[in-house]
């Protein structure tokens, strides 16, 4: 590799060479650096044909999105909601809130007022822009959400007697050993095929540095590996102990402990630095929209058909707690925001096709379990503020609270997340207060602190919420090949939205995205009609 | 690896299973999951000899933690402090601030209200007990500093032709065909001497999910792969573009590209999540131990020449401006916190080994240069949210700001951030205007915005700082051996706190754990001779 020559005379000459850069200043779009997204630009919509209505079936985000564009572009707008409040899935139980779920069991949450726990989503990526452009246009305001800390845990009861690792201890020696291993192999000239006497070299330099090898490229304890595992003494002042290298994991017992694997989510674009969430819940971003489009919904709307005729889409609803006084609204056309596993238990007018869409897609189990505890043992104790603690137990998860650092008294972690595995079902099969209890005597054996600190918790099945009957669509790529398409397209007067009708699925952004592009659609279709209908006349 | 167990009938004896729980909770401390730290608890000093005095030289933080301990232990405590403002290198130019270097040139820092930039600190890792533990108890607020944003870049203008390659995209990449590299390696059965059958297995299987394999062990383009590097068409919502993988780096290229080896510091300790910055600059540290000392701090007063005798020091300092006055104070006991490249040329009365220690270290050399924009560019056009961008380029880092994400108007990046190599010594031989042009012509190769956006800048020089003259202290292995505990030790009545006496250079936790070291030791000699003396009256 060429160096940079660093003379002064060569800096200064730098600087006078503004004759390329308007050149460098255009490099940047052939470069592609641009937004890693599809979403380009806001939606500008106007010249709605005089007149058009739209009846919109949920208020979660797809549905709010598409009401908000369409209402601006100049529809008569109106929303139909099942819950009795806005968001859907997007929602936060806070201190004093008191819920039911499909068996008839009432949680009610007696955090400390002020606390809170999101049931849902809870994290945004910097990627989705669908997402952040509203929250920037709403006012909602956002703060960072850590996702990888490297001082919390990876952890199996299986692996190393049960005691939780580091994450940087274990991201390090699984650098550390595969470094090494392959370093041999170049030693070894076993990948002579593949790489030149060159190359070999450079593979070697970049190997110890990357793996913190020591000696003839060997990981072992040393302080360079101990640099980035973390160390026995850690480096301190004055004539305090001497830093002290800490011991790696033995390598076989790493390989076989399942931990490596659960390094994986902190890689994966889904969860990648820099991410960010809602300061006071996920349901300010609810908020955010329903301060546009409050006035619009009606609540405790329960939607029960949808009608189709040549001009109009009729739609018959009940209130849930008068199920015998069935009221109908029409409108131009439709936007169903409502979750597939919902709809299709309801009766619709649309096309073969999209009846067998909407019947094909199962949906996934999930449930969050929110623990307080008296104080903020994972910060003061043991040093970590905000991420995820991944475990192969049924909790999968434990999250530390990415605000209010540092802060005493009561909070509030993520005590666990099942999402579409067996211990998902499990967990969905408990009652609440079963699965509150079931995250604590999992939990402390991560946290032995549970057990002296833990107040109290409250926890969400999906599968136990009526108005989703399940967490999120289970798209594989066959179900996606045969009725992706279909779902998404305009079904004569009806369009469906939310985060089944994305690739996105899970996020808040395919709501959106969903929502946006559905928008766009309609209003293409409905003025291209009032177009040729104005032709003829 | 065994599974859990996943019945509700385990799940529920579980939750009856507190009889280990004793067990588990003395755990935690034989597991090691305690502080990694040195730092055990605050110090908590008291009883000191009657009317014991003690004069602490230099009012960095090092000095102020010294200060406020040995006050709080009843020592009457005053500092002299070279400059006209508390906290050394803990400092922050502020919009409005001018100040002037040893060359003589003026910069004035015409920022927007409210933009800074932190000429010297500006991260605290999670494991800086020292500096955490005294910005809670001074009511510091700290939010997250990002430092591994994984849609910043790494960046050489010799390597893919110039451009900017996402963090993202290269640490996947690397995984990927080390990854790939390895598993040809095991495959061919070149590292059965090392590994068994079975232990092949478990490897092959865990280098595809880890290097996000497909086909045959290969790292190739795949969905798999961009869900970890970042896609080419990024899944999105309804019948928007459907997600299309991206292109692995070429192997080779990247191999000899420099750029893996900037991925290094994202894994370093002193850089890993979670890092903190005080809301408002890091010159809100020392304005938090201002709260308590700043009423014994007396401005303006260099010293020039510290005497020892059998029962105190007497120091004499002038006022910078009025050299020809010589003024003298003394006390009981001396903690002397002036970096040793200043310390070195002024006369002290000490042991030879000491003065041979004081002599003996090095000063490194750096620049930081601050840049104002009219907008976040990186944030609006790049996705960029905080987090530092490493090139081999003679600037090094762009950091970009970790606070008010999504704010419009101008804001302040780290433009440039020169330690210890080449190019900081030839920046440190610019002047702070010309620095700021190269930052700006460096800069703009990775963000060509730099051009249409850049409004102005400030750069600052540690060795043209005349109470520094150098950035840290530039210890070796050898110059450990032969002078560290030296300089910590006690010398009479004399004691020398700062980054300098610590294995932590280059950090504030150096400078506080040191003075709290010193502190106490201080404190255990003097009441230690009051002892004895009141023995012998
Ligand atoms: C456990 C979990 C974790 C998640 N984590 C994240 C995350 O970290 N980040 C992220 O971005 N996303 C996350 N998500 C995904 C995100 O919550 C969803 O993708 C998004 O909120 C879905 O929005 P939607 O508009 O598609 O559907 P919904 O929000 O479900 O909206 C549908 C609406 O329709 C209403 N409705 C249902 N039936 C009827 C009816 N018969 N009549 C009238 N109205 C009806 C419902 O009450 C609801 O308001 C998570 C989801 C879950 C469940
Ligand atoms: C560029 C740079 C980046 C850094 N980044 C970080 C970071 O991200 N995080 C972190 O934790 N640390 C960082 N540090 C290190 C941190 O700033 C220092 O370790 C720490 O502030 C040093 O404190 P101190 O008390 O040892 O010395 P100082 O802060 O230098 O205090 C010494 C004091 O002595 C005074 N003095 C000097 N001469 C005399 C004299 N003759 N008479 C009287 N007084 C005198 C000085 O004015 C000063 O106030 C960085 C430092 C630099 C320079």
């Amino acid at each position: 590799m060429k160096k940079s020559p660093l003379t002064r005379r060569y800096l200064l000459t730098m600087i006078g060479k503004t004759a390329g850069a308007g050149a460098l200043y255009s490099a940047m779009t052939s470069w592609g650096l641009a937004r890693p997204s599809t979403f380009t630009d806001e939606l500008d919509l106007s010249a709605a044909p005089n007149g058009s209505s739209v009846l919109v079936l949920g208020a979660g985000l797809g549905g709010m999105t598409a009401a908000y564009e369409l209402r601006k572009a100049g529809y008569e707008v109106s929303i139909l909601e099942y819950s009795e409040r806005p968001g859907g899935r997007c929602y936060t139980i806070h201190s004093g809130d008191t819920f039911t779920d499909l068996s008839g069991e009432t949680q009610h949450c007696t955090f400390a007022p002020g606390n809170y726990i999101n049931p849902g989503p809870w994290r945004i990526p910097y990627h989705h822009y669908g997402v952040l452009h509203y929250c920037k246009k709403f006012g909602v305001k956002l703060e960072p959400f850590i996702q990888l800390n490297y001082n919390a845990y990876v952890h199996s009861p299986h692996a190393f007697d049960g005691k939780p690792q580091r994450v940087r201890e274990v991201l390090t020696d699984v650098h550390g050993y595969t470094a090494e291993l392959l370093a041999k192999a170049t030693d070894q000239n076993a990948l002579d095929e593949y790489l030149t006497p060159e190359d070999c070299e450079a593979l070697l330099e970049q190997l110890d540095d990357w793996g913190r090898l020591t000696g003839d490229h060997k990981y072992q304890k040393s302080i360079k590996a101990s640099e980035f595992r973390g160390f026995k003494d850690w480096p301190a002042g004055g004539l305090m102990p001497k830093p002290s290298p800490s011991e790696p994991l033995d390598f076989k017992e790493l390989l076989h402990s399942g931990l490596w694997g659960l390094l994986l989510d902190y890689f994966n674009t889904e969860y990648q630095h820099a991410m960010f969430e809602p300061h006071g819940g996920m349901e300010q971003i609810a908020r955010g929209f329903a301060n546009q489009v409050g006035d619009i919904i009606d609540y405790r709307c329960q939607v029960t058909r949808i009608e189709q005729s040549d001009d109009k889409v009729t739609v018959h609803y009940i209130d849930p707690d008068k199920p015998d006084e069935v009221k109908t609204r029409s409108a131009d056309w439709c936007v169903c925001n409502i979750p597939l596993s919902v709809l299709s238990q309801i009766q619709v007018d649309a096309s073969p096709a999209m009846l067998q869409a909407i019947a094909a897609i199962p949906y996934g189990s999930s449930t969050k379990t929110g623990l307080e505890f008296k104080r903020r043992f994972w910060e003061q104790d043991e040093s970590i503020f905000g991420g995820v603690t991944y475990t192969d137990m049924p909790i999968k998860v434990i999250s530390y609270p990415a605000y209010d650092y540092f802060s005493d008294g009561p909070a509030v972690l993520l005590g666990a997340y099942t999402i579409e595995d067996a211990g998902s079902y499990t967990m969905s099969a408990m009652t609440g207060r079963e699965r509150v209890a079931a995250a604590v005597a999992y939990g402390k054996q991560i946290h032995p602190q549970y057990e002296k600190e833990f107040i109290s918790g409250v926890s969400w099945s999906w599968h136990r919420c009526p108005w989703t009957l399940g967490c999120y669509g289970l798209w594989t790529d066959e179900l996606r090949e045969a009725h992706y398409d279909t779902l998404c397209s305009i079904d004569h007067r009806l369009v469906l939205t939310g985060e089944h009708c994305s690739y996105i699925p899970a996020w808040m952004e395919g709501a959106i995205l969903s929502g946006m592009d559905a928008t766009k659609r309609l209003h293409e279709k409905a003025t291209a009609m009032k177009r040729e209908r104005g032709d003829h006349e």
